[in-house]
C-alpha cells in the first residue's frame, strides 16, 4: 500500500513550482525538531523511527496516485512524470529511536535534493509526533510504576492504526506488554489479556464465568472480579481456583483503598501468592500515587494512547540550509519572532559528567559537511546516526529487531538523566540545550 | 489487509472460553454508548460508522493472522477453526453518520452471538472513539467560523492513517476542505494548500518565491506572506501579483492586530478582493475570537485533530442483554456504581418541539425484539437505522457517497439543536437524556 500521497497538498505544489523555476534540484538540508517540550515536562522521547523508514519504502507513486494528482489537476504533467520516478536518494541522519529529545534537538536531519526531501515533510512529522508523544507519556508511567510490569491496553481509545502504532512505542519506552494483537504479530510485542466484564454478565453466575475461564486457561489466570461485589468476587474466585490463582483484576474503584482490602482478603484465603493488576483510568501520577498500595502490576489505556494530555510532540520539519545558485551553503530560518527556529546544519552530543547527563550541545554549521566534533568533546556522546545512506536504508532500525534495539536503547540512556529529570511535575527540560558554532 | 488482528487479546480468549463452555453460540446484544460528554461539551457528533462498515468487510482472519495466534497460543486449536469461518452475520442497527449524541446515546447496537458481537469490540470502539472526537470538535469550530469556510490541515498532528481520518471526521461535522491527499482520494474531500515557508527559504528573496508560485498557480494562488517582514511581504506580493490576487496566508503573530493590519494594507493597495487566510494555532476559541476580524477563512491543524482536549470521546462496548440457557432475554449491567450503564435493549428518538430538539429518548426494554414507539412520539425523530442486516451490510453508508450522506445529516441534526446548545463553554448536555420503558 503507497504511503506516497499520507502528504500535504502544498508539498506537491511547491514541487510543481520548483521544477518549473529550477530550484527544485537544489541541495537542501530539512531538519525535524521540537521547538519546546508539550506539558512543561522534563525530557521528550523519540519514536516512530523505525516505522518512518519502513514507509518510506512504500513512498512510492504508483498509477492510482499518479491518475488521482492528475484527475484532480493537483500539479503539472512534467511534476506527474517527476513524482512517477520518485525515489528518495538522500541521506537521513537523525537520533536513534529511543533516544531522548530536547527543545531544538535536531532529532532528523533530510539532506537531499529539495523536491526529494520536502514531500516528505508530512510522513515524517505525522508518524514522529505521534510515537513519541505515547512514548514521552509511557516512559514518565514506567518511572512511576518503577519495578512493576505496565501494560499497554488502550486500543479502543486511539485510531485503529495509531493502536498498533502507540503499542509499539509504549513497549519501547518501558512497558512490558499489550492488548493488541496486530501490534503483537508486527512488531513482536508480548500480548496479555484475559477477560471482560460481558464474559462474566453473559453467564448466569460469577462463579459460572470464573469456572468457565479457569477451564479454558488454567488457574494461573487473572480473574476480573468487580462485575458485582468486589468482596463476594474475591471470595468466589479463590473458592472456585483455590488458593493458587494467578491474579485478579482490578477495574473500579479507589484503587489505594480497594487493592489494600482485596490483599489482605487474598491474603487470609490464603492466595498470598495470587497477584493485584489494577486497570482503572490509569495516568503517571496515579501509578506514582499507588506506589505504596499491594499492587503487582498495571494496566493502562486512554492515558497512555493519547500522550497523557499532550496527544502530539509538536515537531516541525523546517528547511535549515540550501544551495545557492553559485553552489555555496546558506543557512536559512523564517523571521517570525515567535516561531523561530535556528538554520544551519547540526551536530548533537549530550555532554555527560560522571555518567550522568549535563546537557545538549548543539554544533550548528552553515555548511553541508558532517560536523565531527566527537574528538573535542571527549565526555559527549555523540546522539545521530545514519538512518538512510544516499536511498540505501540501514534495515537494523527496522522491523521487530529494530523494536528490541530501540526499546534496549532508551532503556540505556534513561539511565543518564539526572535525578531530577524523573520528576513527573512541571517544569523546565531536564537539560538545558547549548548552542555552540562549529 | 485483514483488520482481524486490531482487537484486544481478551476478546479471543473470551470466545475459548465460551466455545468451550456452551456459552459462545448465546444470542446477545452488545452497545456502544457514551457515558458522558468529554470536555463539558453540549453534544457529541457521530463519525466512523462508514469506516467501520468497510473495515467489518474485511475483518477475516487469513492464513497469516492465524499462524499468528497458533503461534503465540492465543487460543485452542477448537477456537482457531471458529475465527478460520469468521464473518459476522449479526445485525448491527445504530445512529446515522454525523448525527448528533448525548449521554446514553445507543449509538450502536449489535445483535448476534456472544462471539461474533464480542470480538468487534476493539475495531468498534477504535474507529468511534477517534473519529467521534474529531468531528465533535470539528463541529464546534464551524459553529464559532459561521459562514467562513474552515479547512483542515492537521495531518502532521496525528498518527499517519488516522490523520485520513481526521480529515474525514471534520468534513462530516462542517469543514469544507482538507490538506491531504489521501483524504482526497480516499473520502472525495476537497483538498488545498500551496506553499510552506520552506518554499521562501528556498529561494534568494521572497520576491522571487512569489513570482515561481504565480507562475506555477496562477495569480488566484494565495501567498504565504510571513516568512520574512509581513508588511513587506504583502507589499512584494501586490507588486508581484497584482490586485488580482486570490489570497494571503498569515501562520503566525497576534491575529487580530495582524489580520487588521494586513486588511488595510492590502485595501490601500486596491487588492480588495484579496482574501486573508489565517493558520496559527487556531481552535474553536481562537475562531471565535475572530469573528470581527476581517478574516475570510481558517486553516485548523492540531487542535482539530486531537480533538481541541478531548482526543477520545470515551466510549464503552458493553453487553447489555443476552438469552439464558431457557432461552428468555435477559438484561444485564455491570454492578459498579461509578460505571453504571442501563441494561437492556433500546430504541432511541430526539423528541422536538416546533422543530427543536427538547430531549434524547430512549425506550428500554429487556426483549430482544426491536422496539417499535414512534407511533406514540409522532413529534419524535426516530434515530437508529439498520447499518448491517444479519450480515449484509448497508452500502449506502460506505464510501464516498457514504461521507457525502453524512456531512449532509450532520447539517441537517444541527439545525434542530436548541440555540444554547450551540455555546462554547463548558455545561451540561444540550438535551436531557430521557428513560422510559417499553
Amino acid at each position: 500500500m503507497s504511503t506516497a500521497l499520507l502528504t500535504d497538498r502544498y508539498e506537491l505544489t511547491m514541487i510543481d513550482a520548483a521544477l518549473r523555476d529550477g530550484t527544485a534540484a537544489r541541495p537542501c538540508v530539512f531538519e525535524l525538531f521540537a521547538r519546546r517540550l508539550p506539558g512543561a515536562r522534563r525530557f521528550g522521547v523519540v519514536a516512530g523511527t523505525g516505522r518512518l523508514l519502513q514507509e518510506l519504502r512504500e513512498f512510492r507513486f504508483g498509477d492510482d496516485e499518479l491518475r488521482y494528482l492528475r484527475d484532480h489537476a493537483v500539479v503539472s504533467a512534467e511534476t506527474l512524470a517527476f513524482l512517477e520516478g520518485y525515489r528518495f536518494s538522500g541521506t537521513i541522519r537523525g537520533y536513534r529511536e529511543g533516544e531522548l529529545y530536547f527543545p531544538g534537538s535536531p532529532i532528523l536531519t533530510i539532506e537531499g535534493t529539495f523536491a526529494e526531501a520536502v514531500v516528505l515533510e508530512t510522513l515524517a512529522l505525522s508518524i514522529l509526533n505521534h510515537d513519541s508523544a505515547v512514548a514521552t507519556a509511557a516512559a514518565r508511567m514506567s518511572i512511576a510504576a518503577g519495578d512493576r510490569p505496565l501494560a499497554e491496553m488502550g486500543s479502543r481509545r486511539a485510531g485503529e492504526r495509531s493502536a498498533v502504532a502507540a503499542a509499539r512505542a509504549a513497549y519501547i519506552a518501558g512497558f512490558g506488554a499489550t492488548s493488541n494483537l496486530e501490534a503483537g504479530r508486527t512488531w513482536g510485542i508480548p500480548t496479555m489479556g484475559t477477560a471482560a466484564h460481558s464474559f462474566t454478565l453473559l453467564h448466569e453466575t460469577e462463579e459460572q464465568a470464573f469456572r468457565s475461564q479457569i477451564d479454558a486457561l488454567g488457574v494461573d489466570t487473572t480473574l476480573l472480579i468487580d462485575t458485582y461485589d468486589i468482596h463476594e468476587g474475591v471470595a468466589t474466585a479463590i473458592r472456585v481456583a483455590g488458593p493458587e490463582l494467578g491474579g485478579v483484576r482490578i477495574d473500579s474503584g479507589d484503587l489505594p483503598t480497594v487493592a489494600a482490602a482485596v490483599r489482605t482478603q487474598l491474603d487470609e484465603l490464603g492466595a498470598t501468592g495470587t497477584k493485584i493488576t489494577v486497570t482503572s483510568d490509569l495516568d503517571e501520577f496515579a501509578i506514582a500515587a499507588l506506589a505504596a498500595s499491594p499492587v503487582d502490576s498495571y494496566g493502562v489505556g486512554t492515558s497512555v494512547v493519547t500522550g497523557s494530555g499532550a496527544p502530539t510532540a509538536g515537531m516541525v520539519y523546517k528547511l535549515v540550509a540550501r544551495q545557492d545558485s553559485a553552489g555555496g551553503w546558506v543557512a536559512v530560518a523564517k523571521a517570525s519572532a515567535d516561531k523561530g527556529s535556528m538554520g544551519g546544519r547540526k551536530a548533537a552530543f549530550r555532554t555527560l559528567a560522571r555518567g550522568t547527563a549535563t546537557s545538549e550541545l548543539i554544533v550548528v554549521s552553515d555548511g553541508f559537511e558532517q560536523v565531527e566534533t566527537a574528538a573535542e568533546h571527549p565526555d559527549a556522546r555523540a546522539l545521530q546516526v545514519t538512518l538512510v545512506d544516499h536511498g540505501e536504508t540501514d534495515a537494523s532500525y527496522e522491523g521487530v529487531g529494530g523494536v528490541a534495539r530501540a526499546r534496549e536503547h532508551h532503556a540505556f540512556v534513561r539511565e543518564e538523566l539526572p535525578i531530577t529529570g524523573l520528576a513527573l511535575s512541571r517544569s523546565d527540560p531536564a537539560l538545558p540545550t547549548v548552542y555552540e558554532d562549529a
